[in-house]
């Protein structure tokens, strides 16, 4: 069946506006780990059935304990409604086509990284049940693993792609944003295309990138690091996470991921270039559009970017100063958006930056300095 | 004359083991912006005499205003022991020779981020007083800039590149050296070109790759920004400096900046050959060793790097949460290193991400829920 066309507005919410098919069970989570198990969670809480299967029987047993489900194998003649793959990237194509054999009436959806190599596997393995396949993502808690890290609560409010493909059952799509609209998470829909090039953009790209900078501090004589400060840091941290995941996740959004690789590198030979040849011009244009980039990213609330600034307060290094400030900004009326803690060697007091609205910071200083914090205007 | 041979070990601070000459000023401090201010301010606090100048008579005035010294012009015959020279970076060699003239018994330093360009210019204007000139580097404060953001704590702790060239008089060496200890920033020796190398690994090449990799954020349709994550945040976070001002330092570094932009170019090469090639080992090669410059970036308190842990506890989006959170974790005795708020578009509660060392987390984990926060396992 056709796709609904056109696609919702990627960056709507109609869900509250739709009835969508109630989820009445049994839900089969296949893999229970960090997102499968929060997935179940999630639903259990909402009052749906959910039976748990794994590779590992022990996460089945950890799951279940935690009040996820019970196993699948406790209910084997079980009619199942919708299937949740929540498996590794290179076992996700293979699954899902397994589980479209096994629950002829079920709903498949999966939660994995990458949308297009596993749909082209699961087209591949039989075209005539594809159309109950609508794979999705949510954006949520890829900084753990394992089922005791789970929560009902990983999805609220994180954007959530839903990706239905051109055959996908409209029925299939409805399922699926209900599966969605009851773990709280916010719907966005994409081809499986553009999922995998936006996240090749958003995330894959950055960690490749962010991993060769790492690599240079990887060769680096032990004084050259003695100069890192918290812009590197930044720039470095997610190169820290898994190869054996990232390598997965990376392989299997080649195509797109490569073609913005060729982007990165025609910029780096016009950058080499430009510094090599003394030519400010390119260079800085380079910056610029780098810039642009950075006001391009969404707010953390959602809507258009809101334009903030950083307030610095100097803190005595001992205990309960933080918990001091914190309570004086709060008493200011306003709302912290993000804080980073800079303490470097040695350095006797820290200072905190405290990012907040732009036309709140003349406010919040005001109120801090009345308060007798030391603040760097 | 010769530098002392070998230089001091880099990573140690044998200031406090020896005797520095004291700063009896007066002081010239050439740049009245933030780092210049800074400066002046820390001198003056220590009881020298500071004289100010700048290009733009307003920032004397303000940072005069601000107690860092008064005008130059107000004692134009004053015999000046030390010129600290802190200005844009393609004015440094410049200001710097002219210094170098105009005050013929002073040494001369500066506190600018490229050291063997502005060496170059110096001996080329006058290879005779060269000497007296000893270029140094305090990695602080690039996020704001201007006189009113200045602090005479802005240098404590944090390191501090003190660069001799083979030309200097060792006795111009010790009245830096005497500068950073006043100033209580950490003193870390290299000779310019290996300082050069630092920051382009450190910092200008970090720098540009963000921009890079920022860039693809400003081509991006708006639906793939929906899927925008915390990882690409942190990427790009220093890609949003001043391009003008980033142009000049890259500029500056021009030859250390392209070798390692080489570099980072031959590893893009291979990454891409390899993902496009289903090389799977090459990519995790190269993922393998980015998480290994992670772990070579010093700990924030100095020292071999200490492994962390992040704790994430649930905090509802209402006034003072956050405070009592703050309250509750110094009232652990754990030691919070960092934090980081999670609150994405529409969550009810936000999650807050504490770095603690992580033999410690534990601990935390258990005082926090004995209090009945929601913490994430």
């Amino acid at each position: 069946m056709p796709v609904p066309d056109p696609l919702p507005d990627p960056l709507s919410d109609p869900l509250s506006d739709r009835p969508l098919p109630a989820l009445t069970g049994p839900v089969l989570v296949v893999g229970a780990g960090l997102v499968g198990t929060s997935v179940a969670l999630a639903l259990v809480e909402a009052g749906v059935e959910v039976l748990l299967s794994d590779h590992h029987p022990e996460n089945v047993r950890t799951a279940s304990g935690l009040g996820a489900g019970r196993s699948a194998e406790s209910r084997p003649g079980a009619e199942i409604g919708l299937v949740v793959v929540a498996v590794p990237p290179d076992a996700l194509g293979g699954v899902v086509a397994e589980a479209l054999q096994r629950h002829p009436r079920a709903v498949v959806t999966d939660v994995g990284s990458v949308k297009t190599q596993p749909l082209l596997e699961v087209t591949a393995a039989d075209r005539d049940v594809v159309h109950r396949y609508v794979g999705s993502h949510p954006m949520a808690g890829s900084e753990r693993s394992g089922p005791l890290a789970a929560t009902s609560t990983l999805f609220q409010g994180r954007p959530w792609a839903i990706t239905p493909h051109a055959s996908a059952d409209p029925d299939a799509v409805e399922t699926v944003e209900a599966l969605v609209a009851l773990c709280g998470g916010t719907p966005v829909w994409l081809t499986p295309e553009e999922h995998d090039r936006a996240v090749a953009r958003t995330s894959h790209v950055p960690h490749l990138v962010s991993a060769l900078v790492a690599g240079r501090l990887a060769d680096a004589p032990e004084q050259h690091l003695a100069l890192t400060g918290q812009g590197v840091r930044d720039v470095t941290r997610v190169a820290g996470g898994d190869p054996a995941l990232y390598g997965q996740i990376v392989s299997g959004n080649a195509t797109a991921v490569v073609e913005l690789l060729g982007e990165v590198r025609a910029d780096l030979d016009r950058l080499i270039a430009a510094v090599g040849g003394g030519d400010r011009g390119t260079l800085v244009d380079l910056l610029d559009h780098g810039v642009a980039g950075t006001r391009a990213i969404p707010a953390k609330h959602g809507g258009p970017p809101r334009a903030m600034q950083s307030v610095w307060v100097s803190v005595p290094d001992h205990p309960g100063e933080l918990a001091r400030l914190f309570a004086d900004a709060v008493a200011s009326g306003v709302n912290i958006e993000d804080i980073r803690i800079d303490h470097d060697p040695g350095r006797p007091t820290g200072r905190v930056e405290l990012v907040v609205d732009a036309t709140r910071a003349e406010h919040l200083l005001g109120s801090l300095e009345e308060r007798e914090w030391v603040t760097h205007r």
